[in-house]
């Protein structure tokens, strides 16, 4: 195998998409999802991988150590899309995981843990909203206030288990116990600009930005068309001013804000906006000056609103703290990238969230950044070079023999 | 029967809606429009009319001339909303032309033409994106091309007319000849702050402005919430910049521009909008200064866009001509306000469309306007006054006495 089948393997699971015309989506529990977890599993079955799925959907791989029942090291990442999404981002970490454990079978490397692979079923949270329900799954932070979350046609995530053919009581048996594993590893694309500008294939991320997510309600008063300007309050003109806005102060306050979606009512064409909604996504590269930014964000539209006669509330939805890589596997990380022989690893920051993320909460993580192509993402163009994906291969197995060593080291210098 | 009466008929009607909690969205060939007929038959009947839903879904009323089958004088407007609808808009005319009616058929006053009051299923447009369906029917400038049209479940305006028990192929029957027709009246209330400001009850119309509707798309690329400022080519940040554009333009060039309804794609909480697409509805006091100012505004984002390395697209989907009430029948409404006591009755212009702009293309047309509280309209907040409504009641009344009376004495001049 190699990184042509990789690419091509991403290429399969791009067809089992929710949307026509080639374009990619495949959510949480759904038909494409279970197609997905299907591929996948007997990939890693040819990988000389047991796979299973666990009791939240997720796929999961392992290939056991010199004695059976040692702890794992992990690799994953998800199998989920955004809507209208690239084949890699997420995918292509879970078939580079795949392709590392199937060397060390093949090999036959002895290993002091045992290796597994995961393909979370939910990173992105384009069916039911909240993010990382795989992961959080499987790093035991699953909230019970999700089973009331419910997806665009209604339908509860509750009812969405049963029908995929989980238990949702049994949800808490996909959580691991920290002693079962020993770190987590993620390969992921970059989705930004940087390894590219910097002519680099890989890069060590240092810390993923937690973000914060919230929507924005902008009221006014609906009205006729043909209503005197004097006379409106145009929910839409306040909220569109207020995107721009945002827009223009994100950067000198080394934020990046997101304005994703947005929906007006009543919606018709010849009626003023009474109520205009959007979504707001902050990151930066510290919690501190993420909430320092976004006060002054948020301060600037409540004088747009302010001005123009407008009420402005905001609803908060989501916030993760910012997550550090632990300093042992970065440096790992850092060693097997200058394996592949890049002299001077790149060390960078990650504005997306990861699985990385929840994992952190059940053990440490570190992650591993390939370059794409005009650090383009959630997006059909998104794309990665065979080359690069081949030295992520490289990088990943070099770590996961390097952790092995160190491993047998510490047993040998403990006695063990 | 009083202005009391028509507005209790009002509140009557408002119960028939699509939306739940007291909210108003009655729209065009649902179970809500067949309630508003039937309710709207029995109240025509109880005045004394014939009443009938033509094939269009109309529902009409006719009180006989001194004898049977003389062409009509036309009172009418619309049963139809806006979602989020107020109460008066369109229906308020309808129940004062079954007041005046009514009142004609208790004094059995002799009139040389019938007296007919139309109901029109559809002047908004709400459910088929098309405007003034009812009005066009009626006017026999029914468009064929509007059978293609589907609402937002896809159920296309072909079938909407077999569920609603109508025969498609048969919507001709509902258009009258010119030769039946003397003359439309139309009361409706003026969805502006002019008569309030000038303290009138009242108000003659003297033209209506023809709208120009689009749909304008902005692209750019779909794009992770984490990535670099510099990398995005954000279609909502340049949607919501044009959209600030527009209406800081647009009082300068005498337009009344609204953007009533926007969408993103792919429109997801952590992804960059790839393409927004937002309506556009422009009037003015005339075509020319409409057209001349549009250009203005399309051009301004079209710069906005080029700036950013969007593109921008338009489609029209509507454009009315300014129509211009006739001198005649102003002169008969002016008399009539003047006889409620308003010595020098105000004239003024009408930014919204009304079926009166359907109606001239078969017939003279007229237009009362109705003060209504704060200019608001196509909001549950609309208003108007008991007293404004019995003043409108007697100046239709005296209008269409007035008509009777020039009738009277062209048909003796003439010596029919």
């Amino acid at each position: 195998m190699s990184a042509r089948t990789i690419l091509d393997r991403c290429d399969r699971l791009a067809r089992l998409s929710a949307l026509p015309d080639g374009l990619i989506e495949r959510t949480y529990l759904t038909p494409e999802h279970r197609g997905a977890n299907a591929e996948t599993a007997a990939w890693m079955q040819e990988a000389g991988l047991r796979a299973w799925q666990d009791a939240a959907g997720n796929i999961c791989g392992r290939l056991e150590g010199e004695r059976p029942g040692l702890p794992a090291v992990m690799i994953g990442s998800h199998l989920d899309t955004v809507p209208r999404a690239g084949r890699y981002d997420g995918i292509l970490g879970v078939m580079i995981g795949i392709e590392v454990a199937a060397r060390l079978a093949r090999s036959r490397t002895p290993l002091p843990f045992a290796l597994e692979v995961v393909g979370f079923g939910d990173e992105e949270g384009t069916r039911f909203g909240a993010t990382l329900l795989g992961s959080r799954a499987l790093a035991g932070t699953w909230d019970p206030a999700w089973w009331r979350l419910a997806d665009a046609q209604g339908v509860s995530l509750r009812e969405a288990f049963t029908e995929f053919g989980l238990e949702p009581d049994a949800v808490g048996r996909a959580a691991r116990r920290p002693e079962e594993v020993i770190g987590y590893l993620e390969a992921h694309i970059e989705q930004g600009p940087v390894l590219e500008e910097r002519d680099r294939a890989l890069g060590v991320v240092t810390s993923i930005a937690g973000a914060r997510r919230m929507l924005v309600t902008v009221t006014g008063r609906a009205a006729h068309a043909g209503t005197a300007y004097a006379r409106r309050r145009d929910a839409l003109a306040g909220a569109s001013e207020a995107i721009v806005a945002v827009e223009s102060l994100a950067p000198g306050l080394d934020l990046i804000a997101t304005i994703g979606r947005i929906g007006v009512q009543p919606g018709a064409v010849n009626v003023v906006a009474g109520s205009a909604t959007f979504s707001l996504d902050v990151r930066a590269a510290s919690d501190e000056l993420r909430d320092a930014g976004l006060e002054v964000l948020l301060a600037e539209a409540e004088k747009i609103c302010a001005r123009r006669g407008l009420s402005l509330s905001v609803e908060h939805t989501h916030a993760a703290a910012t997550v550090h890589c632990d300093p042992g596997l970065r440096a790992v990380l850092a060693q097997a990238v200058t394996a592949t022989g890049d002299a001077d690893p790149l060390e960078l920051f990650s504005p997306p969230g990861h699985d990385a993320m929840a994992m952190a909460s059940l053990t440490d993580v570190g992650m591993l950044f390939i370059r794409c192509a005009g650090g383009v993402s959630h997006h059909p163009e998104e794309s990665v070079s065979e080359p690069d994906v081949a030295l992520a291969v490289e990088a990943m197995h070099a770590a996961v023999l390097s952790l092995a060593e160190s491993r047998a080291t510490a047993a040998i210098s403990s006695g063990g």
